[in-house]
């Protein structure tokens, strides 16, 4: 098979995924969507998702079309940019929001089915809600493959020309195409920054108010703020999530694209490196179908638990890529050696640093859940230590938090060194890449999880009764763990693409070293060390401001509305859904605008200073985001341990502790943890972008 | 004057700090102590503090044997090294802990006199007890260039002899120095933890039972751990801030001796550099001189302010300091140009980054003091979100904290620049120089809070009356703004320190550059980012252990102690000490040994992995020191504010969250933020000292 016909058969793949995710929708609509209230409760929920996303995609419209003018325009003056970059960054935008778009879609018709679904069975509701992720999962894999080989396509096909050799055909095509990656980005930072505030105002909102003060229990139909908790869900976990995952996916394509086409063939001469830009697209392509494979062997007998149907299709598409990895690049690459920035590497070692990248994945997810699961000993002493009041229950989940990261860093690190060892800077981009190569079905797992959570909220709010709630439990306690391993993955993931582009970033700008003890990479340095601090700080007090808002109008609403708490009267939910929506999408601006103004501002005052400061941002920002993720999701599950019947059980003193734990906990671990994953990447992809200015 | 002749006035201006130091201490000591009673609770203060001050000793005594030993041998083996480089270890450690041994010995003296001086007036009360910390401050800076001066002198000479040149000698001499350094920072790091985890089980202790539990109010007589607790504020604050700055300024001094003795005359053809070497000790002596001169300004009327007293003090020795340094550099610089690193400069670079460090170092604590104080808004915003509850106030601090490390950082980067562009690295060092030049005067007013601290405790526990209580308030409140000054200020000039000895570790191991963008850097840097993170979490969950053990003894004293509560039994105060005792004891070991044994198992892994984890452990944790210690200040500072009277004063919820913030705020405070000046400074220091063995 000669190149230009794989180069047309990647997006195929592409398309296969998006026509699998099309089959799952057709299939999830025609299932049962239950009783009328159901019906009702799930339309609310669904057009305030979408309403939050139109709105929100509105203001980033305008955000993408001035920054890809500003960078088309900015290209047009330097030599050797091409002005079509704003396509890039234009079509990578519009992908990752289609992405988010359909996921949403149909997650938001999948959790009423799932409702429905569990009054029959357990697997058949297993079954509606995994394939609501599916489709999450794979739009996203389907548009970030069929968007970077189209482009890709395009590109090649505009540079090409008399007079002009393949090798810079491709050099050009790579450059322009990085401009996706950072189209994906910025829909990610503001799609996470975002949810995250929507979420948490409305989840502190309802609970504050509707569990504390009026003493009504959770997903009660009484508390107004309850629909915009169940959206917040959605557009938390579900877009937020999805986007992020686009980011990463993409991110570890195209860092891997520019230090393939950056690579020589060893022995002197350098040369045109092909191979080395396919391979990175032909594993993506080829992770599709794996992880298609994978969701066939999710599916669960009454009685059995929904966790393992979900860990045997994540492990075999695990497995079955370790196994495609070796085929492809094999067959690929052959014996044929390469060398970039003075390190020689062939097959074999491309091979050494995607499993390196594979494992290390898993461990980190399995690490994150060891600190974080409601049965292991961290979430545990949290619990223990509830029952000397609050202080010591926050101290001890700060601790936590501190603590669980030794041992991410020392796998990441272990990661890196293996990687760079077995295939140099282009091996620690393919480590990010079969970290990600399954992001289908994880994707489709993690997505999962919101989907089980808002069916509960549904069967709830419905009444559907005990036996009901109790299999929608089950899938949403299984939901908690999954999301704290994908939580895991994605800072593992987010801080190997993080650097594949920095390598990327560095190699593009034609840098022979970036000197630590030179004082300008040091001040850079401690600044990206300071700018995760600040952006998390942004991020918490934009929840607490938004949250404000909504106990003011959750509270107004009890008190103005005669028959609420009687259940005679229907709350105003729609002015719920709208606080937090216009929260959300006001506060989201400033952090979304630092996150991109700084990493310019400092390049065009010194690419060392940006090189240190990328670097700062990477190692402080991973850390910041394990702490507040680790420690989010333990005081969580020490709350639910409480609950369980620990220490006094619910309404003890040990459990009230738990509570403001758990609060504190929430912007912790679902906003401003999540968003510096993607503050990290963002960056190193606004250096790439402009790299070729800089120079 | 020639150098041999400066080389002998140097140690005779520590003479003369120590002679001051001992003057002021016969001073104090013919003040009057007051009543039976305030003796009898001031020696139990003195016992308890002294007690734990030799044990604490007896450890590390230990500790700096095994080490210097190990080292001793270890350089024995390496060509170029010198077994004397153990007992600089030994001179350095044995310095510190003298200094902390006199300091607190004075200070347990000078509370009781402070509070009885408080009956007749302020001003003689401010008198004694700045007195109280300028012996602390003088023993501090007299030991440190005592120390080091005699040392130079005795190894020069050793060093000295036929067939050797003078440039070889002054070689070997500093770097047999360096160990000195490392003394004073293994001393600082277990002084600093195990007294900030005293002081913190105790504090919590007192206030969990006896303040809440038992409804007494603050320093009670009653209380059996109110003897802990004021001891604690000795151990802590005087013992731990003193040995910090010791160590900072050792640092400062001893980093700008490595990096002078490696530059080299500017114009090719190298060269003896004696004055580059012999202006940072004459600085130091200076600096003596100019602080001893501000201490004579501190003095205050009845109703006047004695925070502007300090002030005048300070700001006049920085003034002073300024006109010492220009005169003292023109003069010993003269027009000769140097060159370091392939950077040129003369004395006027040397004064401009001794400004830029001067200035720095004032701003930073400005800033401190504006992120923490009551009269300010961000310590108020923390009050105001206390009227919503725990967690919202819980979660203000920490967006708070994390927040105020964007301004320090800016300032802190600005300082690096300029200082560099002026004298490239060895304008580094000796602007972290120019900022603790005045340490003398610094620690003086940093020492004088915890005594007026403790006076106030004397003056509530012997019942002296309103109007002594009156005044000893007013002493303390000032105390609190200048711990928050002293605070940011140790934190700027560790920051600076660290940058200091970094770049001495680089010139020594012969490092050209180190590459971030070599994996095994970034690896280097991953783990040192994370370090404080765990750092602070073994910190803060000692505190916890501590606590939970003191908070058994006083329940099991108010239990089991009959007349207790009445006021007619004594309870058992040396029990509560002796647990702290233990506890801090026990605890500071583990932090204590990672500090040290990660920088040498990095560096025998790799020289350039040690690099990278110096550049990530200072960075990271400069940050997390800023942001624990402004988010415990301005805890602290917002419930001080609610107990003045704002949102309904004491006993109103609002205040019940405000106590559980400054609960949570005290051991990120006084215990893991000030340890980690010491871990970034100590790992840097390590380093250096085995770089002879690494090159």
């Amino acid at each position: 098979m000669d190149m230009q016909t794989m180069l047309y058969l990647i997006p195929l793949c592409g398309v296969l995924a998006l026509l699998f995710a099309w089959v799952r929708t057709r299939w999830i609509l025609r299932q049962d969507s239950g009783t009328e209230r159901m019906i009702q409760i799930s339309t609310y929920i669904r057009e305030g998702a979408m309403a939050f996303l139109g709105r929100q995609y509105r203001v980033l419209a305008i955000f993408v079309v001035v920054v890809s003018a500003l960078l088309a325009w900015a290209s047009a003056l330097e030599q050797g940019s091409s002005i079509l970059i704003g396509l890039s960054v234009a079509v990578g935008a519009l992908c990752s929001a289609l992405a988010g778009f359909f996921g949403m879609r149909v997650a938001t018709r999948a959790n009423v089915r799932t409702a429905a679904a569990a009054r029959s069975s357990l697997n058949s509701a297993l079954r509606v809600a995994f394939s609501g992720g599916a489709v999450m999962g794979f739009c996203v894999v389907g548009l970030g493959v069929l968007g970077l080989g189209v482009l890709y396509l395009l590109y090649s096909r505009l540079f090409a020309g008399p007079g002009i050799g393949d090798n810079e055909v491709m050099h050009r095509t790579i450059t322009v195409l990085t401009g996706f990656s950072f189209g994906a980005s910025s829909i990610a930072l503001f799609a996470r920054v975002g949810g995250g505030i929507y979420t948490k105002a409305a989840d502190v909102g309802a609970d504050l108010v509707g569990k504390v003060e009026a003493g009504i229990p959770e997903d009660d139909p009484r508390n107004p703020a309850v629909i915009a908790d169940l959206v917040g869900d959605n557009v938390g976990d579900v877009a937020g999530m999805g986007a992020d995952l686009f980011e990463s996916y993409v991110g570890a394509i195209v860092g891997s694209l520019v230090l393939g086409v950056n690579a020589e063939l060893a022995g002197g001469g350098g040369g045109y490196t092909p191979m080395l830009v396919l391979l990175p697209m032909l594993l993506a392509a080829v992770g599709i179908l794996v992880s298609l494979g994978g969701t066939f062997l999710v599916r669960t007998k009454e009685g059995g638990n929904p966790g393992n149907a979900l860990q045997v299709g994540s492990i075999a598409a695990a497995v079955g890529m370790l196994g495609a990895t070796v085929l492809v690049t094999r067959w690929l690459l052959g014996d044929q050696l390469y060398v970039l920035d003075g390190r020689e590497f062939g097959a074999g070692g491309v091979i050494g640093a995607t499993v390196a990248g594979l494992v290390a994945g898993v461990a980190i997810g399995l690490i994150t859940e060891y600190y974080t699961a409601e049965s292991r000993r961290p979430a545990r002493s949290i619990a223990d230590d509830s029952r000397t009041g609050v202080a010591t229950n926050i101290i001890s989940g700060l601790a936590l938090g501190m603590r669980s990261t030794a041992a991410p860093t020392v796998v990441l690190v272990a990661a890196i060194l293996v990687a760079y060892q077995q295939a140099g800077l282009y091996g620690i981009a393919v480590a990010a890449l079969g970290m990600l190569s399954t992001t289908g079905i994880q994707l489709a797992v993690d997505a999962y999880g919101p989907i089980a959570d808002n069916s509960g909220g549904i069967a709830e709010m419905s009444h559907l009764g005990a036996e009901v709630r109790g299999r929608t439990d089950k899938l949403d306690a299984v939901g908690n763990t999954t999301a704290a391993i994908g939580k895991g993955f994605a800072i593992g993931s987010a801080a190997l693409t993080a650097l594949a582009l920095f390598a990327a970033f560095k190699t593009t700008v034609g840098l022979k070293v970036l000197d630590l003890t030179n004082p300008t990479v040091m001040g850079g340095l401690f600044v990206g060390a300071m700018l995760p601090f600040l952006f998390s700080s942004m991020a918490m007090r934009a929840v607490g401001r938004a949250a404000f808002r909504m106990i003011e109008e959750v509270r107004r609403q009890f008190r103005s509305i005669p028959g609420l708490m009687e259940g005679t009267a229907t709350a105003d939910y729609a002015r719920c859904v709208d606080i937090s929506t216009r929260a959300a999408i006001r506060e989201m601006v400033t952090p979304g605008l630092l996150a991109v103004i700084v990493p310019v501002a400092v390049g065009f005052y010194s690419t060392e200073a940006l090189g240190g400061l990328l670097a700062g941002v990477t190692a402080s920002g991973v850390m910041m985001a394990i702490f507040m993720a680790n420690a989010g999701g333990a005081w969580d599950n020490a709350k639910k341990h409480i609950e369980g019947g620990a220490h006094g059980g619910k309404g003890s003193d040990a459990h009230k502790a738990a509570v403001v734990g758990d609060t504190v906990g929430d912007p912790f671990k679902d906003t401003a943890g999540p968003s510096l994953n993607i503050l990290i990447k963002l960056m190193s992809v606004v250096a790439l972008v402009i790299a070729p200015l800089l120079r």
